[in-house]
C-alpha cells in the first residue's frame, strides 16, 4: 500500500509494477501532478492537464497495480490499517508513506490566510487567476494609492520555485501589459522578491545565485535578501527592514513542512516534521513502514537530502527494490545511496542556472538543459509533445495563451480539502 | 457599448473594429467561450483554455475596442447608463444587448438544484468532475443498488447539445471504463436520453433525427422520445412514463430562455424571454438600443430565429453595420436577412449529421463536415492548431486525456455567479 502518488510514491509503484506483489496505490487526487512546471501554471504558460497526468492512465497496463482515489485520514500502524476520509478503510502487509509536504508558515495563522500559494493545481490556477484579476482591478481603480497596490506583487521565499515564479511573472507583465492593457501603464507594476538568507538561491553556489540576482534585477524585479516578512495582511506587507508595500498579492515560497499523519505520532520526527527514517527508509521499529520523498528525513553522509524531486524518486525506487528483496527472503544487499544530479532553475526566457555537480550553467546554455531535463521527466508522451508544442509556440510568439480567468463550479462529489494536507482532517 | 461578448456581441465588435467609433466590450468573463464544443470539455476530450479566447487578445491590435471585465447588474436605458456589480457605470451613446440565455427550468427549484449544466466553461468541468467522481463512487460502494446507481447517467434534452454529449459520454465510458477501471463492470454503465418531442434532434429533418437514434440505439444509449421529466431529485429522475431511474447525475439540456435584464422590462419580450426587436434588431422605440443573439426575439418570414450561433454572429454583423450606416448619417439600405447555413450535431466517432439547405450528411462525411466547420469557427490560430492536434490524437489512440478531477482554489477576487445569467444579482 503506497499513500501519496508524488515523485515518491509514484516511483515506488513503477518500481513495483509487474512484480509478483499486489500494489495499490491511494491519492487524494486521482492524477499525479509534476510539480517543478507549477508556476508555469500558475503564471499563465500552460494548463492544469499539461502537467498533470491520471494515475489510472499511468497503470492501464499494469495489472498488479490499482488505484484507490481517497483521502487518507488515519493509519493505524498496529492493526495494518488505512483509514480514509468517506469512512473506508483498507488493511496492508506493508506500507509506504509518501504524503509529501504542506506549506509552513511557522505558526502565523496571519501569514497562511493572507498568502498564496503554489504547491498544488487548484493553489496555481487560483495564483494565476488572481494575478489577472488584480490587472483588472487596477484599471477600474479611481483612487492612486489603491491602483499601485494592485499591481504590485511580493513574493516571498528565493528559492529555485519562488525565482522562478517571479521570473515568470516578469515576463507575462511584459508580454501582456502593453498590448493587452493599454489603460495601465507598464511602469507601474512592481514585483518585489523577498528572501531571509544573505542571497537568493541558496542551494545553488554563490556566484549562481549572484547571476540569478543579477538577471532578475535587469528585469526590473526588487530583490531583497536578508528580508523576513513580519506581518503580511489582505492589504500589504511589512517587512523586517521596516519596508511597508501595499500590495494584494502575497506569494508564499519561504518554507515547507513534512505533512501531519497522525498516528503514526509514535514516528520520531525532525523539526520540519520529517518521518526519522534508517538506511532503508523503514521507519523505527517497523519492519514493514517506509517512508520517502518530502515525508522522509533521510539523511546521507551527516546531510539530510533536501525536499525536492530526485530525491524522492530515488528514494521511492530503493524501497521497491528492498520490497522485492523481503518477498524473495533476501537480504538488501546495499543501504540507500543517493546520487545527486544537480539543481536547476529558470530565471527568464533565454536563461537558466543549472548546478550538475562540478558543471555549472548559466543563459541559453542552462535553459536548454533546464528544457531537456523537465521535459524528460513529465510523465507521459503526450503530455511531452503537448509541453513542447506549447512552449515553441509561446517562445516564437512571445505570448501567453492560458491568461484567462477561469473558474469550475464546485460538485457535491468533489470535496478535496483546500490545503495542502493529504491527511489534515 | 456591447454588453456580453458571446457570439452575437463578439461578431458586432469585430464589426467595427478599426472603424471610426470608440467600442467598449463588457462581459462577466474575461473570454470568450466556444459554446458549441463544451460538450467535449464535459466529456473529458478537450480542456478549458482549448475552446476559450480571452477577450484582451482578440482585439490587442484594435486600437478603437476596449475590454472591460465586469458584470452588468442594471441598464439604465433612460440616462444611457450600464451599471455594473462592483458599483461602478459606464455612460454609453449607442447599445448593444447579447447577454445571452440561461437555463429554463420551466419554474422548478428542484429541477435547478438536481441537475447538471453544461452552458459555461466552469459548469462543462464540474459535469467532468461530477461524471469521473461517480465512476470512482460506483468502485467505492458495496451496497450493489447504490453501486448501480453511480454509474447511470441521465440526459434531459434531445437537441443538438444533448446528443453530442450523450454520444461524447458512450465514448468516454467505452474508451477508459475497461483499461483504466477493472473493477467496475463495463456492462454496469447506463446512459438515458430523455426527449419531449416525438424525436430526437427536432431542429434536423426527421430521417437525421430517426438515423441518429440508431446509431445511439446501437452504441447502448436507451433513447426516449415523447417522455417528459417529472421529479428531479439528488438520487434519481421519475419520467411522464412512470420509468424511476437511480442515479446522481441528470444532465439539463433541455430549455433555455433569455437572460433576465433589470431595466430593460419595458421592452417587450417573447414567451421564451427574449427582447422583441424590429427589422434592424432596434429595440421598440429605442433608435440607439440593439439587440442581437439569444436574447434578441428576431423574426424573418414569421418564424423566430432559433438559439443557435449563426444567427447571433449575423446579427451582430448587420448591427455593426447599422451602426456605421447611422455615424455616416445614412439610412441602412436593406433590413437583415437570415442566411441559413445549415445545422450540424456530431453523434460519435465517425458519426455526424448535417443538415446544409437541400443537403444532408450523415456518417464520416458529416462528420468531417462537422470537425472543418468548427475548426473554421473556432478563434484563435493557436486554439485551432490545439484542437486539431488534440483531436487527432484522440482519434488515433482513442484517448481522453483530460480525464482527471480537477479544481481551482476559490478567490476573493474572482467572483462570478454561479448562475448562467449575465445580470442576475
Amino acid at each position: 500500500m503506497i499513500v501519496g502518488g508524488g515523485f515518491g510514491g509514484l516511483a515506488c509503484a513503477r518500481g513495483l509494477a509487474g512484480k509478483p506483489v499486489d500494489v495499490v496505490l491511494i491519492d487524494r487526487r486521482d492524477y499525479h501532478q509534476f510539480t517543478p512546471l507549477l508556476y508555469q501554471v500558475a503564471s499563465a504558460l500552460l494548463t492544469a492537464p499539461d502537467i498533470a497526468y491520471p494515475f489510472r492512465a499511468a497503470f492501464r497496463n499494469t495489472r498488479n497495480v490499482s488505484f484507490i482515489h481517497a483521502s487518507v485520514t488515519r493509519v493505524d500502524l498496529e492493526h495494518r490499517m488505512v483509514h480514509t476520509r468517506d469512512g473506508g478503510s483498507v488493511a496492508y502487509d506493508c506500507l509506504v508513506l509518501a504524503t509529501g509536504s504542506e506549506n509552513n508558515y511557522f505558526g502565523s495563522p496571519a501569514l497562511a490566510a493572507n498568502t498564496l500559494s503554489m504547491k498544488t493545481l487548484p493553489q496555481a490556477q487560483r495564483l494565476r487567476n488572481h494575478v489577472l484579476a488584480c490587472l483588472d482591478r487596477a484599471i477600474q481603480t479611481a483612487d492612486a494609492d489603491e491602483r499601485r497596490s494592485w499591481p504590485t506583487f511580493v513574493v516571498i521565499g528565493g528559492g529555485p520555485a519562488g525565482v522562478e515564479f517571479t521570473s515568470a511573472l516578469t515576463e507575462l507583465l511584459k508580454l501582456v501589459l502593453g498590448r493587452e492593457y493599454p489603460e495601465l501603464d507598464p511602469g507601474s507594476t512592481r514585483l518585489v522578491l523577498v528572501e531571509g538568507m544573505d542571497r537568493i538561491l541558496p542551494p545553488f553556489p554563490a556566484w549562481l545565485g549572484r547571476y540569478a540576482d543579477r538577471v532578475l534585477r535587469r528585469r526590473g524585479v526588487e530583490v531583497l535578501t536578508g528580508t523576513l516578512v513580519q506581518q503580511a495582511t489582505s492589504d500589504g506587507v511589512l517587512l523586517s527592514n521596516g519596508q511597508q508595500i501595499a500590495t494584494r498579492t502575497i506569494v508564499w515560497s519561504a518554507g515547507v513542512r513534512a505533512t501531519a499523519l497522525a498516528e503514526t505520532e509514535q514516528a520520531s520526527r525532525t523539526r520540519a516534521g520529517r518521518l526519522v527514517t534508517d538506511a532503508h527508509m523503514r521507519l523505527a521499529g517497523q519492519r514493514e513502514v517506509f517512508a520517502v520523498g518530502d515525508l522522509a528525513a533521510v539523511t546521507i553522509n551527516g546531510t539530510e537530502l533536501p525536499m525536492l524531486s530526485p530525491p524522492a524518486m530515488q528514494e521511492g525506487r530503493h524501497v521497491a527494490r528492498t520490497i522485492l528483496a523481503d518477498t524473495r527472503g533476501e537480504t538488501p544487499r546495499k543501504p540507500f545511496r543517493y546520487r545527486d544530479r544537480g539543481t536547476m532553475a529558470v530565471i527568464g526566457r533565454n536563461a537558466a542556472v543549472a548546478s550538475i555537480g562540478r558543471l555549472h550553467l548559466t543563459g541559453l546554455v542552462g535553459w536548454i538543459a533546464w528544457l531537456v531535463v523537465h521535459l524528460y521527466y513529465l510523465i507521459g508522451f503526450r503530455n511531452r509533445a503537448v509541453v513542447l508544442v506549447k512552449w515553441a509556440w509561446n517562445y516564437l510568439r512571445k505570448d501567453r495563451p492560458i491568461r484567462m480567468i477561469t473558474r469550475i463550479d464546485a460538485d457535491p462529489l468533489v470535496d478535496e480539502p483546500a490545503q495542502g494536507s493529504q491527511v489534515s482532517e
